[in-house]
């Protein structure tokens, strides 16, 4: 027996549990594992980079007869990104941060799920008028990018499945056991999408350091900020977005200071000088508050039956009754 | 049939839902309300004040015959309040915010049930050592106190559960209807400790302006803050502390300044004016991020009914499984 939600019943998705599109980590290789597992894998599309993708669409098209997709960041790509993705037939494709508006003909015409990522209640609205197919409600707790001024997953979960219904909604954010994917349906979702937990996995597109922090990271020293997008020059829309990571030494020192941080190029080149000579790491440790629950580097496939079990567990420890 | 957990194995204990002991809202009538009903009622004992708890005490004593319990903040009292409290052989004391350890050895010796409530993994650690009966893991998303640098209930419940086990726990913070109380139980809690939705029923001591704005508040527009602790010259250690409110006009004139407004007794002093003139409630409005979740003004047994049912259903429908 498997957990059944509206996610399950696309055809060969066989658990409620979606791999987060992580920019540049996840992946064809960590996508084509989790699909091939029973799980959406979505691979990291991010800004559309060309070179990124041609490599990586073939690697999870290749890899996995069940369905997968891409995500990419609305506010940063264009047509161009989508086509290129589309060329590969995904099953699905997720746009987050930004207006889907521009994309979705398109990407509805070659009958792929359209996945929106909301932050908030006026985004879930924008998502079920352009047409969402699968709306995934992100909550403060995630790793990496999300709202400035979001919302908790707990409570956000089940607003979004009210505003959306009949469209199923996934919950995001502070999950990373099979505990966190019982209480997303329990909350009403329809599935979990989860980031960090497979970050720290065998097939994930990050350094051995990387690794290591999520293996050894706690959720009280993640931390939401724009610095260290600031630092590296990003060109995320800060106002909306900031970024939950783990500690750095250029958020202890520009902590508060963001606006003079964006005013002082030389500490820009000073972040560059500092990565080339490995003093920093060569990115942030983008990492969801339940980091604290990660203390291995499983391979993807072993960890989707294990939060697939868990879950199930999960639920029927919930759900014991007794006569009264 | 009702759900089973190490909570409802208190003899009298029914559903898996406590009352939060809101200070001054949660009286007896209310407690008396929820523990009749099979839930847990807490009376909101707060500071200790004395007059308050001679008149609250009896009501709830005398008002059912199922257990109940009473609140304090631990930083806030001294043992005259508890002895007060035990002389009317509550089930349970709960002590929240502060070291429980002086308190704990009169509580156990009674027979009394010792509720500790924590806010981060320290805080867990020690409420295992004193020898809590059971834990109240409280995330962010709360109404009224909680911790300044906290954490997201979805994450952090699952951690205090691995910390404490076999210590039961109980879920706080953004739980406002049965699909909240069903994730508890799926992240392994025993339960969840609800407050803002028990400030809007009938039987909540709150001005009608205050139950206006719980049922027409939304969770985008509740922060944390200490602006109004400071500006209505509350003894609480806002190192630590903040509390989430709906919106005010001093927190909108005074966010980002609160180290001004503390040096400024001037501004204490229109504080206390504008109150006196009714040009500002009497008291902030505490509410937590689930606010957007209450539509109406229930009796606190119905609440719990509906509560105890909706958690059922959502739980039965998580688990629904197919063969594969």
């Amino acid at each position: 027996m498997t957990l059944s939600t509206e996610l399950t019943e696309l055809p060969g998705v066989r658990h409620p549990i979606v791999l987060a599109p992580m920019g540049g980590a996840a992946g064809g290789a960590l996508a084509a594992a989790v699909s091939g597992a029973g799980g959406l894998g979505l691979l990291g599309g991010g800004y559309g980079d060309r070179e990124w993708l041609e490599r990586e669409l073939p690697i999870v098209a290749a890899g996995t007869d069940r369905p997968w997709g891409v995500g990419f960041l609305t506010w940063a790509i264009d047509s161009d990104a989508v086509e290129q993705a589309l060329e590969f037939s995904p099953a699905a494709v997720m746009l987050s941060f930004g207006d889907p508006g521009p994309f979705v003909e398109r990407i509805r015409r070659l009958d792929a799920v359209l996945i929106v990522q909301v932050t908030d209640l006026d985004e879930a609205r924008r998502a079920v008028d352009v047409g969402a197919d699968v709306i995934v409600a992100q909550g403060t707790e995630s790793g990496g990018h999300g709202a400035r001024h979001g919302r908790s997953t707990l409570p956000f979960v089940p607003l979004v499945v009210d505003l959306a219904g009949p469209v199923p909604v996934l919950a995001a954010g502070g999950i990373a056991d099979g505990r966190g994917v019982a209480a997303a349906l329990a909350l009403g979702a329809a599935g979990a999408l989860i980031g960090t937990r497979f970050q720290a996995t065998a097939e994930a597109l990050v350094d051995p350091a990387t690794s290591k922090a999520l293996v050894e990271g706690r959720g009280q020293d993640t931390e939401r900020n724009s610095v260290l997008d600031i630092a590296r020059g990003a060109r995320w829309p800060m106002e909306k977005y900031t970024a939950r990571t783990l500690g750095h030494p250029y958020l202890d020192r520009w902590r508060g200071r963001e606006a003079e941080l964006a005013a002082d190029p030389m500490a820009r080149q000073d972040y560059r000088d500092d990565v080339a000579r490995r003093a920093i790491p060569p990115m942030p440790v983008w990492a969801g508050e339940a980091v604290d629950l990660i203390s291995d580097l499983p391979s993807a496939a072993d960890l989707v039956t294990t939060l697939a079990v868990q879950a199930e567990e999960a639920l029927a420890r919930a759900g014991r009754r007794r006569p009264h």
